[in-house]
């Protein structure tokens, strides 16, 4: 039985890959005051990281984590070796391309400790693929964060076929240990569970487009004026539970159960994302949007995020 | 063309049902200062519906609405046609049986002037076939609230074949202005829209349960730590739009869209509410819920849903 890294041990966190996603996670380790050695193999990486850091540090701020940035707790390094020397943990959030990540994960459980676990931010591949036959293949988790990751608590956690269930344990502890929600998953499917979830809501979003139910915006409205506000506090099995009264779930699943099983067998449609049909869902986002750039949304967002993670943090429901 | 009754002109509202639902619109219309003249057939009703208002009024209050409730501002009616009589606009919220409706439906017809909109609170069945050819079918409209109307602010409007579509716009127009979320939908179609999406989801959570990917626990945090923290902010189309980064939705298509419809084919299950599932997902909710009664997880909620409604009434959101 391998024996990984004592949790309290981790001090230095390697980031592999410093995308969009790779630069959340480091803004996160290093708001949990962890050392961060990041890498990147494209031009301009540096800059970029920094950069982001930089204007994501606030959010955080705000959340109620202490300290300014501190340059000097994250090395910019110059090879996939240098951020990988001395490190208790790595984060890898490279190009979702299996051979890339094949290539890369070689190298990884070539340059780092046997006892360090190794997590991928992968959100499409499949762990058993990357993994392959790798000599320490045990320590390979996935760990899926939703983002922004410096802000969403959600980190989906499972193994390859030759994971360790105690690594997989390992780093469900680690990410609770540092204020992040992991859940366990059972199987390896495609887009994991949290994506699915979203790619059932957004399918009959788009047959909705489709099939004229109603414009682009009131689509979103439907959710983020209606179900949505509950999501935000309690997932689909407890709100389907509240919808029981003082009967519970049996009362809904015996009550509305048959009804909603036959909306399901008006549902099994998959549209076809036609250049007709991304025109009408473009169009709509655009007159929604009513002039505002994809960056201000963002803003927006973020900051509504935030607003909104500071509630339930006020409200006990978030470790944050 | 018939003419209807000004907005403005708009005093006296009959609330035709008093269930839960019917209960908390009578709140929501007193909050906004109108007068309402309720009726139910049941035994014991009065108690319920001035108790359910005594019990929701703080959490308006909270919402920044003014006011200590006056009983005098709701009569309880002995009769359905006392609580319509000099009527400016009905709502209906009777149970969901189709004979039942059609039958209240000719009564408020006959007992109402022509020129007042009556909105039924249906989830579940199809307004052409609930006004069939009454005489004034013009002006019976769908005006679906989502659960607790008094906090929830969106309100699904439709007609049925034989509504004008004035009454639609007059009814949307009014919800509108007394700080709901009114939609329009173009179609009538089992489950209206926000149902429907929710049922997707709730699809996609129960097979998560039948092909055991996780425990019910991590299914609902699956979405309330991640995906759904957005949806109380964004629908799922303008989600969409920010995960293409600054190439938008169209980016987004092109990128994802291929990989989503590749599991949208894996995901045309029906779950079948078989006795063994739901036991599955009853003890999940159990085991979640660690004793707190149903009673306790609604005050939650509610409490948790007042707090992020007064949130984005501050960001600007709602009209609330």
């Amino acid at each position: 039985m391998p024996s990984y890294q004592s949790l309290d041990a981790v001090k230095n966190i390697s980031v592999v890959g410093t995308g969009t996603i790779g630069a959340s996670w480091a803004t996160y380790f290093l708001s949990k005051g962890f050392k961060v050695n990041a890498w990147d193999p494209s031009d301009g990486w540096e800059q970029r990281i920094l950069s982001f850091i930089n204007n994501a540090w606030p959010q955080i701020q705000n959340l109620g984590f202490i300290g300014e940035f501190k340059e000097t707790n994250i090395i910019l390094c110059s090879s996939l070796k240098e951020a990988l020397t001395g490190t208790d943990f790595v984060q890898e959030s490279a190009p979702e391309q299996l051979k890339l990540k094949q290539s890369l994960f070689k190298q990884i459980d070539e340059y780092t400790s046997k006892n360090i676990i190794v997590s991928s931010s992968t959100s499409g591949l499949i762990m058993s693929d990357m993994q392959g036959r790798l000599e320490n293949a045990n320590r390979f988790v996935v760990g899926h964060p939703f983002n922004p990751p410096h802000l969403i608590p959600l980190v989906e956690v499972l193994g390859g076929k030759n994971t360790d269930v105690l690594a997989v344990d390992w780093a469900i502890n680690f990410y609770n240990k540092i204020g992040k929600h992991a859940i366990k998953l059972k199987k390896e499917v495609p887009g994991h569970l949290a994506n699915r979830l979203q790619a059932a809501l957004w399918r009959e979003a788009v047959l909705a487009v489709q099939n004229d139910l109603a414009s682009v915006e009131d689509i979103n409205a439907a959710v983020a004026m209606g179900p949505g506000l509950r999501w935000a506090l309690m997932g689909p099995h407890m709100i389907m539970n509240l919808t029981g009264g003082a009967g519970g779930y049996r009362k809904m699943l015996d009550h509305f159960g048959p009804g909603i099983s036959g909306w399901w067998e008006t549902m099994n449609e998959n549209p076809q994302l036609s250049t007709v049909l991304k025109k009408e869902l473009i169009n709509g986002i655009e007159e929604e949007a009513k002039g505002r750039s994809i960056a201000q949304l963002e803003e927006e967002r973020d900051e509504q995020l935030v607003e909104l993670l500071i509630m339930l943090k006020r409200l006990k429901k978030t470790g944050h």
